[in-house]
């Protein structure tokens, strides 16, 4: 069975869920034009949530994928949040903003209770999960991100139903889990074959992905599909900000690099200033997601002047298939062979 | 024009020079089964080199590559080359090694006019660089390496006749000459068809390619061509040591690291003591190729009690292909698809 009569889709695309630059809009356009949307929900409120999912199931006439983040919930050190604004506080005092009006919310919540109650309510075709898997009694038809052969091998024995082999090349939060060793990450082309060697379920390449050539390249290695985010990020229903399309259009994109500035877990963006000086890798960066919370007024500063210096300008390897045009014309041109 | 004509070869096959794990044996075997055989020689000196080349004229029935360095000679550091002994100190009491016994010499030579006086009187059909280009008087016919979009423009506009996009996956020495951040280093998949956008020559892919569907992966992407390091590695005709051949047989392949440890300059091999230890990357290691001098008595003294610990474990990330068979059949199983 191929993986579009498995998921019930056109194309053997998926459109990556990317948290904060796109809601149900992007995935109902995928969805339609024959590809697997998706919603991602870590940064949703369980109201909004809701809105989402409502607008799916009216409005894609496909299978949808909803996807979480299933990370521990962190525990606050008070010592790392002291270390953390200190190394902001140069940043704080050249934008006036006053550090203790600073919360220290967490931002992003590992999928829960709630969710499924709520999963059980919309039964979305599809559910995927990043940082792992949450218990075996949230668990039921999932997808779930490898960036290695261990950890591909570890979802395979807790019953996936399918693998996005996750490349280093990939833009966004990495799905790492078993370790926070960043040497481990894999190319895609050297990580989608040897996942496909050894597993039995369908394998989905992700990182590097941004044209039809991408795609046949995906499909010669051994994928079953392709999921790609990148690409899609300056479509007119992506919720992309002015500045991180401008840094996706320019030069810029040429050199990202896997940061933990942004939230404390690794993530590909495009190199900015506050990578480039705190980063790429802090040693002091709060547990993931608590180093958010202190670099969003700065962020909120800096881009209310026009400028992404302390934006997460989330971005892959290659770039180079990011086109102002509408999801479904994206989605039916990486079949587009030659 | 294909590659294959350009070169006057029968498969877009090169053998990716490998300095220390091969000599003239593997590379007649590969290009008289058609594919470009080559001739690493950054650790010969002037007569291994003419033995060489001699062997290669006299039993390659096809044209061959001769592959050198291209770095700038280093500036011998007291300072650094008295810290870096000092961090191997503990290793060198473990070992029973007389530390005060152990030169500095260089190990690698760049490309120099002794170099090309050679090339003048045995004509190889093909020369290639790493490490960017010689001197323009030194420089006619030739490919090189490229590990970033930037690079590769600036070779083409030096007149290279091909360029080899070199991804993140690939083994041994990176061929980064224009930045010493590793965070420019980009994805096979990702680093491929961007540089094949973006130049007129022909682009020839290394990086994670380890078997036939990854040539026809390469080839989807935009590839005029492939070469292929670590899949050689356990052939017989490659002078591989046994740590080196245990590792790649080992799950210990599945973790590789770009590191500075064995000379200086980033090179990605096995993930073995060493690396664990003072890297992967070091930011007291010798400038290129003076680290490798206090590391080599205990890789000697290591070796000889069958211990890999401090032994440059060069792979790429995808070490799956590597097989015990002759490289001829190696070559042409690259080319069969399915």
């Amino acid at each position: 069975m191929s993986l579009q009569q498995f998921l019930g889709i056109d194309l053997p695309i998926i459109q990556a869920p990317m948290a904060g630059s796109q809601g149900s809009a992007l995935a109902i356009a995928v969805a339609n034009a024959g590809g697997l949307g998706s919603l991602p929900c870590a940064l949703l409120s369980p109201q909004v949530m809701r809105e989402e999912l409502a607008a799916l199931k009216a409005q894609a006439r496909r299978p949808f994928n909803v996807n979480f983040f299933c990370h521990a919930p962190p525990v606050i050190s008070e010592q790392r949040e002291a270390l953390w604004r200190a190394a902001l506080l140069p940043y704080y005092k050249e934008y006036g903003i006053d550090a203790s009006t600073i919360s220290a919310g967490p931002g992003r919540a590992p999928f829960s209770t709630a969710n499924a109650d709520l999963l059980t309510e919309f039964k979305p075709a599809v559910i995927s999960f990043h940082f792992g898997l949450p218990s075996p009694e949230l668990l039921a038809c999932a997808r779930a991100s490898a960036t290695t052969v261990t950890e591909a091998l570890w979802l395979e024995a807790r019953g996936v139903d399918a693998i996005i082999a996750q490349g280093a090349e990939a833009g966004g939060h990495r799905g790492i889990f078993l370790t926070e060793d960043p040497t481990t990450q894999v190319g895609t082309f050297a990580l989608l074959p040897q996942i496909a060697n050894r597993v039995r379920v369908p394998v989905i390449a992700a990182g590097g992905i941004a044209d039809a050539r991408g795609v046949a390249g995906a499909m010669a290695l051994g994928a079953a599909g392709v999921q790609i985010g990148t690409a899609y990020l300056l479509c007119p229903e992506a919720t992309t900000s002015k500045v991180h399309r401008a840094a996706l259009k320019s030069e810029a994109a040429l050199h990202t690099a896997m940061t933990n500035v942004f939230t404390g877990r690794l993530a590909r963006g495009i190199v900015n200033r506050i990578v480039r000086e705190l980063g790429p890798i802090s040693s002091i960066a709060p547990e993931f997601p608590l180093a958010a919370a202190a670099v969003l007024p700065l962020r909120a500063k800096a881009e209310s002047a026009g400028s992404g210096d302390f934006s997460s300008l989330w971005s892959g390897q290659n770039a180079s298939g990011c086109r102002e045009v509408p999801a479904a014309q994206l989605t039916r041109e990486l079949m587009r062979s030659g």
